[in-house]
């Protein structure tokens, strides 16, 4: 509705659709908490003050607070479907996400983008999309698509796409690569989010003079400190791996609060349901002591403004009606959502059916022939072989060469020596491509454990104590579309079908988790070491770009050298 | 030069065209002040740190910190050519402007906004125009152009057009007037700045639904906070004619410092030589006691980020090398201004000549047939007459009715009664519209003062003791094709040339200055109160949005009225 057709209805005069009277507000502007009144007509805040309306609910001195915006998250580590994730959130009181695509444009490129733009664009919940600028993540690895400037240049004219996701590929911006530069460029006017671990000193200037302006990768205050000097805006991260909040909060000062903005990147079902989404973040930093205001500003109107999104983040004129309404200012469970002047949750539940939306481009993309045993032979040279050894608590593996069990001339599980066969079987264009290793630390006694979700290129990864039930757990994966299986003797225990890009279920997000926990459950009794999560951990086993050691479809990826080395030893 | 370019150059192994060394620099993210050095290439700031550069400078502790930015002027109150203000203002630190071309556009229309992009494309100075939204400012006067949306349209593209200027026409805003609706439409995606001096509650939230997002006409502290709740970034003014810097400055808090932003809207040569620009500001926000650094960033980081400049208002890669060097945080008259690298003033002094850009379009734009006495003759009914009364200190008048001189059935200027004749003459479209008054106050014991600046539609405006004094100074206003003069018993006192729209001279700023300090002083010796500036005060006389009464082509103007009132009473 235009000024005009607001005019039209009385707003100027002090008429509204609806009046939420008796407010607390939280003024992100001024810091206060003003007792006010909010006149809401066509989905936008109309003013604030003494107004009439059509309807009127008294919030006898309810806080009011600006719907909270997350910065920076790869929806697909729900495992759901963007409505079911929405189902999850908005209740918690997020109405706004800013989402990277990275992990479906990696398995189904553009078709992607596309699905999530298209599944996100009627729901009860606002979606923005980054592009993901780096499909695939590395060249040891094969990603289900590669995607140029080109490819995403069709993008950038869309409404909800707000500019470039994440650059992870440092070394590419560094070094002035041309399809990196054609990235940089296409995106020059719109924002450009960063990725930059451990990057310092000379390194990093390059990289923000590339116009990388964002990061939430930082770990410690002084990498923290150093982004923020040098102009970024800081994304302090809370998602389920990496947990970096509360060790970021004492960089935010009354000078640097407004460049530092709250982010979940990763939050699977289990956090999701049970801790929250960005409302965990706000109540464990106003826990921490941080004027609850400011932190509801780095929810908020900071996010808002970083990413250029005018009419978001507050409640003043013109902006839009999303709204929390709280009766205290420290567990932060909304009582009721309201998203564009809609009530739209209510008590920790969403009282909308959000659409879902169903696109066979992502769904059943696993192009996978039956598992031979010979494809998992793993050919010893003597008895010493490079092995992944597993960290707690941590996605980082320790580079490790040693004696190896052996037989028949090739490497094998054997339990006993706490040593477990690894596959990663390229699901993306049927190349039969298998990558094979050794692991050390994940603890299976027998069995095995497989799963289509494998960060970055999302090809099937297996971790078995024999073969014979690696092939197994395979063949249920490939039979479910998509998804995790556990074998034991030959025999499927459990599984979870991930149709959608072999990332997400078509199950709701209660049903999700509690299978996994089950699923989880099973692991452990499987002998999964109780401090790994079992999903998770083979999930970032994939992922070459974290040292030190480890596995692809093209084999066994030496992170620090970029290379990929044999596991046997000559 | 693009980041390829620059890595070519070795940027990001550490070598830099230009390092500035051993610079304490101000660090608006951080709010630090940090011993580092500064490397630049390419007009940009490349890295922050230690860099080997071809050119090293060693700046020996000095502080170093970003441009200033003004986010409001109009730059033709300084009576110069934009080559001059640049010349005037970029060695006091100003690096950056936002102006709004209303003055010229009301003389102009189109082609006044063209010369001042074009008379700004190469000045070591960055010059960003907002269009003007109100020409003519009402329809009580003759402007030299009516500019709607489809006239405004074609400069929205322009690089450096931000948005729409100050939306003065309230009224049309709230009565959803359909020109206004199409400007507010046209620059919906870009910033739109305010003007609501009293506005408040319903009034105000609706001004502000319409997407206006600053106001820079805040007098008291509650206006100032009734703003910055709403949503609008509050522009501290302080002009020639309007000093509101200090009684605003208790608004600025941690919480609503990043809303704030430090404007000029008009400075007059005499300012501008002897207090400076943006630096005058900074410097008396810092001597009431604000925080420096907060004080800085309502000159350069704020206003940046209001006007979506992201590349201005700090120092960081990426950034535009705009900065200045001070050797302390107090008097900020800056040692140095370098602009995109490069040193362009030095104490005080421009080191680079200005380009002059002439256009015909926008010179000796003056249409006046001679004044004959006929018209200014002004019948009275009886003795009484509606007299505007000066107020001092103020540009708001008195509407007095009082019995006034008479002779021959017609009101006469009687400098004995306090009474004076003014007059406002069509000067656009030679239409013979004269607008005749009495004037109380200004105190001139005999002869006429005329001037073509006559705020906003700039007809000519001639005030007088006597018809023949007021004949001969408009008849040399109109020989020097704009400008001001002093008459005397049919004698041409003084006068000054402002042939660029009647509103600017083609000298420098300091023979501007000196010539209309000339002037001044005959203005006090004929007799003008000591307490008015005579040129500004006849200035504001003509504009009829300010109350009570005022003069126009058209007649005399009760302004709250909203009409044209004739000067008799029968």
């Amino acid at each position: 509705m235009n000024l005009e057709a607001l005019l039209a209805t009385g707003v100027g005069k002090g008429q509204a659709e609806k009046v939420f009277k008796n407010a607390r507000l939280v003024n992100v502007f001024t810091g206060e908490i003003l007792e006010t009144g909010l006149a809401v007509t066509g989905g936008r805040v109309v003013g604030v003050g003494d107004y009439r309306g059509a309807e009127e609910l008294d919030l006898q001195g309810r806080y009011v607070c600006p719907g909270f915006i997350d910065g920076h998250v790869h929806l697909e580590s729900s495992m759901v479907t963007p409505a079911e994730f929405a189902r999850g959130i908005v209740p918690q009181g997020t109405t706004t996400v800013i989402a990277d695509p990275h992990e479906i444009a990696n398995v189904c490129g553009v078709a992607g983008i596309e699905y999530m733009l298209a599944a996100t664009a009627a729901l009860p919940l606002t979606v923005y999309l980054m592009l993901p600028s780096c499909v695939p993540a590395t060249s040891l690895e094969t990603a289900g698509a590669r995607l140029t400037a080109t490819d995403l240049a069709p993008f950038c004219s869309h409404p909800r796409v707000l500019g470039l996701g994440e650059v992870m590929d440092i070394n590419a911006v560094l070094a002035g690569q041309a399809d990196m530069m054609a990235k940089l460029e296409l995106c020059r006017d719109m924002v450009l989010d960063g990725h930059s671990p451990g990057l310092s000193g000379k390194e990093l200037n390059t990289y923000i003079l590339a116009g990388v302006r964002s990061d939430h990768e930082c770990v410690h205050p002084a990498e923290a400190w150093e982004r923020l000097r040098l102009g970024m805006h800081l994304m302090l991260r809370e998602s389920s791996a990496s947990k970096n909040l509360q060790s970021l909060l004492p960089v935010v000062t009354p000078f640097t609060a407004r460049r530092c903005l709250l982010v979940t990147d990763d939050r699977h079902p289990a956090e999701l349901l049970h801790e929250g989404h960005i409302n965990h973040l706000v109540r464990l930093a106003v826990q921490a002591g941080l004027d609850p205001v400011t932190v509801i500003q780095m929810a908020t109107i900071n996010t808002a403004q970083y990413f250029g999104l005018k009419d978001l983040g507050a409640l003043a004129p013109g902006y839009a009606a999303d709204f929390l309404v709280l009766d205290n200012l420290e567990d932060f469970r909304p009582l009721r959502v309201y998203r564009r002047g809609l009530l739209v949750a209510e008590n920790g539940r969403l009282l909308v059916e959000p659409a879902v939306h169903r696109e066979t481009a992502v769904e059943h993309t696993l192009r996978l022939s039956p598992l031979q045993s010979d494809q998992l032979r793993l050919p010893a040279l003597g008895s010493r072989a490079r092995v992944i050894g597993l960290v707690p608590q941590q996605i980082t593996t320790r580079k490790m060469e040693m004696k190896a069990p052996n037989h028949q001339g090739c490497f094998v599980a054997d339990p006993l020596a706490d040593v477990l066969k690894l596959a990663v079987i390229e699901r993306h264009h049927g190349t039969g491509n298998v990558g094979k290793g050794l692991v050390s630390g994940f603890g299976l006694s027998g069995g095995a454990i497989a799963s289509s979700v494998a960060h970055d290129s999302h090809n099937v990864v297996v971790i078995g104590a024999n073969d014979t039930d690696m092939i197994t757990a395979v063949a249920e994966v490939a039979r479910l579309g998509g998804g995790l299986a556990l074998a034991r003797d030959g025999k499927v225990l459990g599984s979870l079908a991930l149709p959608i890009a072999g990332l997400m279920s078509l199950k709701p997000l209660e049903e999700v988790e509690a299978e996994l926990s089950c699923l989880r459950r099973l692991a452990f009794q499987m002998g999964v070491r109780p401090w790994y999560d079992p999903f998770m951990t083979l999930a970032f086993l994939a992922l070459p770009v974290i040292p030190e050691l480890k596995l692809t479809d093209l084999g066994l990826v030496d992170v620090r050298e970029g290379s990929i080395v044999p596991v046997a030893i000559a």
